[in-house]
C-alpha cells in the first residue's frame, strides 16, 4: 500500500502559518514584502510570477513588482535591484528567471544581498548553506525538506540518493539533507548504473527534468520517492517518476501535480517571512 | 598488488612547475607573495606556519609573515588583515588555524577577500564552490583531486565515497568530485552501514579523524583508497586506514605520512599563484 503525499495540503497548512505569524508582525507595524522583477514578456514566466505575487498577498504581505522590457539593458536590471535593495519595505527580492539572452543572469542575481535573496540563488546564500550558516535556502530543496519531516520520516542516518545535480535542486539539496544528518548520494548524467545507486537508498529524490527517468527497478520496497520533476504532456502533468509503477512497491510518493510543486510557493512565503524577520535584526543575515 | 601513490613526489612536481611559473611572473615584475597570520604561541600552528613558509620562499614568492600575541583583540586580527587585503604586494592571505579562544574564526576568516582567500575557507570560496565558479578551492581536498588526476585516475562517472563531513576536508571535496562528474556518496558519523556505502565505490576518500576506521572488510578489491587521516601514535605517524590489511586488495592507496599530506602545502602554493594572477586582473576574482 503506497501512501500518497499530499504536497498541496502541507503546502496549504505551511502558508496558513505564515499568514499567522505575519498577522502578528503586522501588528508590531512591520509587513514583510516582497519585490518580484519580471524581464521580458515570457508568457511561462508572467504566469509564475503572478502566482507568486497572489500567494504574497494571500499571506498578508506587501506586494512589489517590477517589470522590466524584454530589451532591458543590465544596467537598468542593476538599477532595479539596487533601488529594491535599499527599500527598508521590501523584505525579499525575486528575481523570475530565465532572463532575455542579453543579461546576465549570475550577475544580476549575485546583486541581490544576501539578506533579501528569498531564492536562495545568491553566491552569498550558496555558501552559507555550504558552510552551514544561517541565511535563506533554495525554495524548492527546502521545500522537499519539508515535505520529509511533515511525513515524519527520519532523515537522520537515512540513506538518500538524490538523483540529478542542477544548482536549483540537486546540489542544494544534497547540501540540506547532509546537514541533517543523511547519507547522501548524488547520482546524475554521469552515473553508470542509476539503479546500483538508488535502491539501497531509503529516500529516492529526483530532480532531472527526464519525464518518466524512474520507475520500480530503482526503488527498493518500502522507499519513499520524491519527484521534483514537471512535465506538460497530452495527458497532463507528468513527472520524472512512472508514480503508477511504484504502487505498492515505494512506501510514500509525492504525486504530480500536487506534490514538491506547491511547496516551492509555500517557501518562497516563509523565506519572505524570514528576511523580514532577519532584515528586522541586520546582524544575523548582514547583506 | 597494492601501488603506494608517491603524494611527496607529486607535491614536489606541482612546487616545481609553481617555481617556473613564479620565476616568468617575477620577470614580468609580479613576485606572488603570502602573507601568513599566527595568533599565539600554539607550537604545533608554529610547526605549520613555518613549513609555508619555507615553501614559499623556496617557490621564490614573497614571504609576509604577522604574529600576534595570543591576548590579541578580534579588531586587531582584523585590523591587520584589512591591512594585508589592500596591500597590492600580498597575493594571498592565511589564517593559522586554530585561534585563541577569545577570537570568532569564522568572522575573520569571512574578512579576507575571497580574491585572496588561499586557504578557500571564505563563505564567499565556499559559495564559488557550491556554484562552481571561479575561486580558490581549500587546498587539501584539491590536493586529494589533484593526487587522483596524477595517478591517471578517471572521476568522471566513477563511483567514490568520501567518508567524513568536515568542513575542511569532506564537504568541499565531495562538491570537487561532483564538478568533475562522479556519482559521490558522503557517509559520516551517522551513517549506519559503512561498509555497504564504501563497497560498491571505485574511490574511498577517507577524513574521519578516526584512526584505522577503514580497513578491508570497507574497500571492493581494486579500489583506489586516499587516506586524509593523520594521527601521531608511539609507532609514528598512522592514519585512518588500516594500510597494511588493504595491501593485495585496494588497487592503489596513500601512505601516511607522505600521502595527501605533502599535497596540502603543494596546493597552497598554487592557490597563492593563482590568487596573484587573478588579482592582476580583479574582474575575475572580485573580493
Amino acid at each position: 500500500m503506497t501512501t500518497t503525499i499530499d504536497g498541496a495540503r502541507i503546502a496549504r497548512d505551511i502558508r496558513a502559518r505564515v499568514a499567522e505569524r505575519v498577522a502578528e508582525t503586522a501588528a508590531c507595524g512591520r509587513v514583510p514584502g516582497l519585490a518580484t522583477i519580471l524581464v521580458g514578456d515570457d508568457p511561462a514566466s508572467a504566469v509564475y510570477v503572478a502566482a507568486k505575487r497572489r500567494a504574497i498577498r494571500e499571506a498578508g504581505m506587501r506586494d512589489f513588482h517590477r517589470h522590466l522590457s524584454r530589451h532591458a539593458s543590465g544596467d537598468e536590471v542593476a538599477a532595479v535591484i539596487d533601488e529594491l535593495a535599499a527599500d527598508p519595505d521590501v523584505s525579499g527580492i525575486l528575481l523570475q528567471l530565465p532572463l532575455p539572452a542579453q543579461l546576465d543572469a549570475a550577475t544580476l542575481i549575485d546583486r541581490i544581498p544576501a539578506a533579501k535573496d528569498v531564492d536562495g540563488l545568491t553566491t552569498a546564500s550558496a555558501g552559507r548553506l555550504a558552510r552551514g550558516e544561517r541565511g535563506l535556502r533554495p525554495c524548492t530543496p527546502s521545500g522537499v525538506i519539508e515535505l520529509l519531516d511533515a511525513e515524519g520520516i527520519e532523515l537522520r542516518g537515512a540513506c538518500v540518493a538524490v538523483v540529478g545535480w542542477g544548482e536549483l535542486v540537486g546540489r542544494p539539496l544534497a547540501q540540506l539533507l547532509l546537514r541533517r544528518g543523511a547519507t547522501v548520494t548524488v547520482a546524475h548524467e554521469f552515473t553508470a548504473d542509476l539503479a546500483a545507486v538508488t535502491r539501497p537508498a531509503d529516500i529516492v529524490v529526483v530532480a532531472t527534468g527526464v519525464r518518466g527517468l524512474v520507475g520500480p527497478e530503482h526503488v527498493k520496497p518500502g522507499a519513499t520517492v520524491i519527484d521534483v520533476g514537471i512535465h506538460r504532456t497530452p495527458e497532463g502533468l507528468t513527472g520524472d517518476v512512472r508514480a503508477a509503477e511504484l504502487d505498492g512497491i515505494a512506501s510514500r510518493i509525492t504525486p504530480v501535480p500536487g506534490g514538491v510543486g506547491p511547496m516551492t510557493i509555500a517557501m518562497l512565503m516563509v523565506n519572505t517571512l524570514r528576511a523580514a524577520e532577519w532584515n528586522a535584526v541586520p546582524k544575523t543575515v548582514p547583506a
